[in-house]
């Protein structure tokens, strides 16, 4: 049901980022607010951390994490072209979807990478799939900002 | 889990609408977008289907639907004072908390009231957890307009 969640949310934005022109992505999504490209960038950037917080393997886009988490939108960062942007979106959905299929279910109930076994044992909540859950929040809490832009 | 996911929502929400001045609930998120004021009393009748939905007694403000949910804001339709929808929004909030502290685990699997029984055992997911996870998403995307409020 969380991965169902996920998926909706995914969805949902594919749907969003698919409909726009390359040129709107450089628009703010309300005035003086974060652009397009911002949101984005951080998406795939938060989203990413799934990867090493579940051991699934090495981050894809950690080299996102400066222009499009640690700094506000402008800060003049490099950032990459929208058309590579839009193809690290598909592609990060793609590795996370693939990722998330192999896993046991099992799994989703374990601690992830940033706990040690007395977090766990303390709070049996503060798994994997709290992790899912929360990331789903956070893409609907963007997505929500993202759908202003008209 | 999803519990927690929708109490953090739900926790977040009242930091953003206590730390508002009641002038401020006429403001619009951005412009031209709703006003603080429909997104509130949209939530509040959202959230408060769950309590038919999960077979759990009468809603509370379905009399809401029609000015938050079935039309647009600026609608004309009455709206209640501010003060009093701001005590409607903790009432909610207490209600369904009172709810689902009372609510057995194993009723979350189970269908909710606007399902029949083939269609659970066609979905066994479209369940009343599926349906919280759904609100906890809805009040998030919400939430991320709200915040664009400054």
């Amino acid at each position: 049901m969380a991965l169902k969640a996920w998926n909706i949310q995914v969805n949902n934005a594919n749907k969003f980022f698919d409909a726009l022109s390359n040129e709107s992505f450089l628009a703010e999504i309300a005035p003086g607010k974060n652009r397009i490209i911002y949101l984005m960038g951080h998406l795939i950037a938060v989203n990413d951390t799934m990867i090493t917080l579940f051991g699934l393997g090495e981050r894809l886009y950690k080299h996102f994490d400066d222009a499009f988490v640690n700094n506000p939108d402008r800060s003049g960062l490099p950032m990459p072209e929208i058309s590579t942007l839009k193809a690290d979106w598909k592609q990060s959905n793609e590795v996370l979807t693939s990722y998330f299929n192999q896993m046991p279910a099992s799994d989703w109930f374990t601690k992830h990478s940033a706990m040690t076994d007395e977090d766990l044992a303390k709070e049996p909540g503060r798994n994997k799939l709290s992790v899912l859950i929360n990331r789903t929040n956070h893409l609907a809490y963007h997505l929500g900002q993202l759908q202003l832009f008209s």
